[in-house]
């Protein structure tokens, strides 16, 4: 599957707008961190490519943007927040959950330990909050810069409400798959709902499309969650860039979440694997046999297909730029076929 | 000493604001870790008193907002964001520096452990953020909020830069003087800065007066920090919530940075107590007599009082009301008399 257009025509200009908003440089530690973790530079402090993230809540961001009829480019100060808020969230559960790896990557508390790495997601929080305050600057009414701020707090507050809910579950048995996916609103949805949201604030003054794209957005998040939990199962290492070692980490995705709460032999095997303080190869052997015998995989595959479907359906009913409406559409199908 | 007038005219409505910018209830123990580290619940979730902060900031911020002719209540979302702001930094600290008590009761990571603890760092940043957007609704116009914010991310993500570099300095053997107070300016004078900074941009339309309250604020910032490394090591347990055990926890307050930066048999002996992994009673008996012979005290002493003098002769220049003059004046002197 080739790399949707969006991420190519946006890519100079959203990286360039990346570096100008991150151009502090004292003390050096903090700033080699943050350059370190979006993949700028090795942890020598050379430079490097490749390390980065696929910067898709810029994209969904910039995209919206253009749907609403608005010029991209006013957006960039958003789309650059969006991506520092998405990267704030990944330092900080790296640290949570203790993953030394990502992107093929040490991450950054394994580098520099737990304490500074706070201090580089903290930095990338308020590095968020100051590029958004440059909207006005990009020509965006202030009024309109306040409006996007409150909703990227909102968004920022929802995502750490979904996180606290992630560790959670950790130590709990069994999690209903409501409660499950209500954490999942939160944590990867409530930030794609501001990514579409604040693109479309930039875009044009009407509330009612700003509303309906954040919900377009936390739809496609969710979508985007559950083919993440599943590639977290059965996802290829060298395309996910993390090894496909969530059984193995005992971590409660979607597919062993569904399987635990069918009950029956698949969810009591599940639940013996994950008694084991390190499941070896043949208890993740056992959970993914359990998994396929209660239908975890399919399971999954239905849910993000019909959040997809439902996020296409809020799309066709709005007033959109033809252009970027056809876009939107391709990127919700990249979101479920993608395999990294 | 008794305290100053403005704590007791604004507490009411500044609780009330707080409370009301801090409604959000689920997941319930990120709130219960958000109210219990603001001292408005027992670890039980119980009501309590008398566990919270002494709300300075806020308050210096009202108080500008009235010295420059402001209406105070309109800065009440500004007040009650440097409140969360100051708040999200000492429960991060509290992990980074692996600090179990706070003002007599646990710390939030010693209750509910590192990871959550994160979270609740992180979601007092992120209400800090929706509280300040909330300005225009007290009637501040749209393009001075957006300025307030960026005023507020920018003292954000210095006060980050400054904890940088203080947990740098733990493990360096030499700091100089100007290295360290570098450190103080942003880790804790780039908040005073913004509380005088915001409390003015609320109150009034002339950016050269931010500008000199910012410089007054981070001047105060300078001489309360300094007052706080005395109290850290002279201090009185009852009084300040802390044990005065910055010596036995070889913490680098100004006593010790400028006794080391003396060099000489003083120097000496602070390093040999230092070296050891955790200095008893004859360690510490010996620093505090090296201190004295550096004459660490004095030169604490005086420089608080310098800094102090400075921001009072920058107040004297600027066109203020009387009464809220005043009153800053004798702030000034409380945070330099203050025992706790």
């Amino acid at each position: 599957m080739t790399t949707p257009a969006p991420f190519l025509r946006y890519r100079q200009e959203l990286e360039a707008a990346l570096r100008s908003f991150l151009s502090r440089q004292e003390p050096p530690l903090l700033y080699r961190m943050v350059r370190y973790h979006l993949g700028w530079e090795d942890a020598q402090g050379r430079p490097a490519t490749g390390g980065g993230g696929k910067g898709l809540r810029p994209v969904l961001c910039l995209l919206a943007c253009e749907a609403v009829g608005g010029h991209w480019p006013a957006a960039l100060p958003a789309a650059v927040a969006l991506e520092l808020v998405h990267n704030f969230s990944l330092v900080h559960d790296d640290i949570q959950d203790q993953d030394r790896e990502r992107r093929h990557r040490p991450t950054v508390w394994a580098i520099w330990g737990q304490a500074q790495a706070i201090n580089a997601g903290d930095a990338l929080l308020a590095a968020a909050q100051l590029a958004l305050a440059h909207l006005p600057e990009a020509g965006v009414p202030h009024e309109r810069a306040v409006a996007a701020a409150q909703a990227l707090a909102t968004a920022t507050l929802e995502m750490v409400e979904g996180q606290v809910l992630d560790l959670q579950f950790e130590g709990q048995p069994h999690i209903s798959l409501q409660d499950y996916l209500d954490m999942v609103s939160r944590k990867t949805g409530a930030l794609f709902d501001a990514s579409l949201r604040l693109g479309a604030m930039v875009g044009c003054d009407r509330p009612d499309l700003w509303q309906a794209l954040g919900r377009c957005g936390r739809l496609l998040g969710l979508a985007f969650q559950v083919r993440d939990d599943m590639l977290g199962v059965w996802g290829q290492e060298e395309r996910t860039g993390k090894p496909a070692t969530d059984i193995r980490r005992r971590k409660k995705g979607l597919p062993v979440v569904y399987a635990l709460a069918q009950g029956g032999p698949a969810a009591q095997a599940v639940a013996r694997a994950y008694a084991t303080p390190a499941p070896g190869d043949r208890e993740v052997a056992a959970v993914l046999r359990a998994l396929e015998q209660a239908g975890a995989r399919d399971y999954c595959l239905a849910l993000a297909r019909e959040k997809k479907a439902e996020a296409l359906s809020l799309l066709a009913g709005l007033e959109l730029a033809p252009g970027p409406r056809r876009e939107l559409e391709e990127l919700a199908e990249f979101l479920l076929e993608r395999e990294f």
